[in-house]
């Protein structure tokens, strides 16, 4: 199933509108050209709904979130909801700055989101800022492992019925979800977390994989984590003794440039829920 | 000849100011300190005169334009011209939205450019946005390839006429013109539109090799286009089977980094036209 | 000593708020995780304070300075004073536009820094603007060799007792000095300034060593600086004939990721003055 996800991205080349950060952008940039996609990056608000009209799909990423650049989010994402394009939320660093976590609730609030990634403490923040409705997310704790999982999964099936995107909760445990059911993933390696961006990438690389996939959104936001952490993986078996962070971070993409569908698949370890 | 060039960026290290997108920059500096040159990124209106003035060259990429930078390429670009120094452009998608089409025929009509770098798109919007004079671009093809060739010269021949610019079309053919000749290059490689900004850090290089050498403008960028075609050939012949499109950026600005002008000139495949 | 330094790096993950240049800040971020310190990039002047808050030390990086960041400057550098956090100036350019100086003057004056960190021309433009003071520098030369030495020391001494930082003054010798006391370090290879945004990089660890060790902030700037160059040496060391500098980029930042203490004391080439 990942495998199809992957070669629909492949064939269809989607062209994705990226207002993100500048600390990853580039290799936001390579991975989406490694994976078969075409990335534009573009965030001035006179150009911004132009350029989301000629793309596929749009990937709206809040780090290093500026004055200049909030209104372009809103523009590009009320602009790719009419168009019917698949818009991604990245809530980086919601909950380490009251501008970033009300930022990501009035884009959740005004623009309608076919996924957003983030970690557990990302996206539980999406919901805490929320007047007094602290619901469902009440007693979700901060890192998801096998004991924590149920109550995790539940959360993020909530979410997702909630805003009506597919939840990607990454971490050591990948948890995807849409109202009704959830994949748990199991690849990845805890090094990853010593490359900075990868949870950029792996946004920039959900928003090709729906861009592609528009009839399974689910299963094509499970094929990017997957194929994110699967690819992890592969780079960490490259890894010689002299290589540290910044070669690897070099690997994943590289992973991600020559990964195909059956390797996709064969590595892929998940289960239902 | 083109070792000549090549040479001359050498021993003459060029201070090239830049203006230019936050995707590709890193490179755009990293492969500026490759080839020999020296670079320096500013782009706050209160200080872009000043920063040309004790540069060689001027770069201006219009790849995430924006509303700040926009009366800083305009008043670098005059102060180089004051100046005397080259300035380059690069139309980075111009013909993708109005601000990056109008802002490239201003730029045009109020800075004298050394030279012009873009795909063959980028180039023909250049022209086709000017009111009513569609003029020379009418019948050119959104392709480079031998058919289509000759018109494509004759396209660039015209509108290095018309704007006393250099015009470097690159793709899978190479066409650098003035209004009199031009060099056709068949080096590079296609997995290099695989790289993101391999078209920005070639208008980097560019500005270096014009900076360094004021008497062969054409020559020049003729060579700075080659010298990135061969190193795309010398990178990829450098690739291992786990290796992707980001090894592949490292390994294109290690080979500027290396190339000599003996290389340089043997691996050239051109013609003249 | 320097090792101790560096175990308490890795032990204590300090957080480090980075308002910094688009050129060079992704590997300021990838050099923070090879280190052991975690980064956080924020510019906006509505969120610099609370992210301040939220870490342990403060990198101000005026390289690409603007007119939206420098009051972000200034906020977070007086809340970090205000909390007791390190902060870090890299005068980028000063000296070379007057925006750079200028700004680099009145953050001196409103800041105050643990720590100031570039070559000795960016260092020296830190005194030379200062009205009709020029003081301490009038004959410092611009390179540190073995015959300037002695006037050098002087200078970063006699700057440090006026600002309260350790001054950090790097290049082919580095000089890191209080009031009372100077390391001189002749680690590192030349090669190193032919990779963009070695010295920002440097600041960015510079701003993790202070965090992690406050009762020492002398050695832990001096044992930063000479992580940087010990694994300048190392990375070098790795090179193939094929490989340039973008490569030799990742070695560094790999060799940070693989450094321990033992080999940063083994390796470390210094005198006290």
């Amino acid at each position: 199933m990942f495998k199809e996800m992957l070669n629909n991205v492949r064939s269809k080349t989607p062209l994705i509108h990226n207002i993100t950060n500048y600390v990853t952008v580039n290799d936001c940039a390579n991975i989406l050209l490694a994976c078969g996609g075409s990335p534009i990056m573009s965030d001035d608000i006179s150009e911004v709904e132009e350029i989301t009209s000629i793309c596929g799909g749009l990937n709206i990423n809040i780090g290093t979130l500026n004055a200049n650049t909030i209104p372009s989010m809103f523009a590009a994402g009320k602009k790719a909801n009419e168009l019917g394009h698949p818009v991604v939320l990245d809530p980086v660093g919601a909950g380490a700055s009251s501008l970033r976590t009300n930022t990501a609730h009035k884009l959740l609030e005004e623009v309608k989101f076919a996924a957003i990634r983030g970690n557990i403490s990302e996206v539980k923040a999406l919901i805490n800022g929320e007047g007094t409705t602290r619901g469902v997310d009440a007693d979700v704790a901060d890192t998801v492992n096998e004991d924590t999982l149920p109550q995790a999964v539940n959360f993020a099936k909530a979410f997702s019925a909630k805003t009506g995107a597919i939840i990607a909760i990454t971490g050591a445990i990948d948890i995807i979800a849409d109202a009704e059911k959830a994949y748990v993933l199991y690849n990845g390696h805890s090094m990853m977390s010593s490359v900075t961006g990868t949870g950029c990438q792996l946004s920039a690389l959900t928003a090709a994989y729906l861009t592609a996939n528009p009839e399974h959104p689910l299963e094509a936001v499970a094929a990017a984590v997957c194929a994110m952490g699967v690819c992890g993986q592969i780079a960490h078996d490259r890894m010689t003794e002299l290589d540290g962070n910044s070669s690897y971070r070099n690997y994943i993409i590289d992973a991600i440039h020559n990964l195909d569908g059956d390797t996709l698949d064969k590595m892929a370890n998940y289960k239902v829920m």
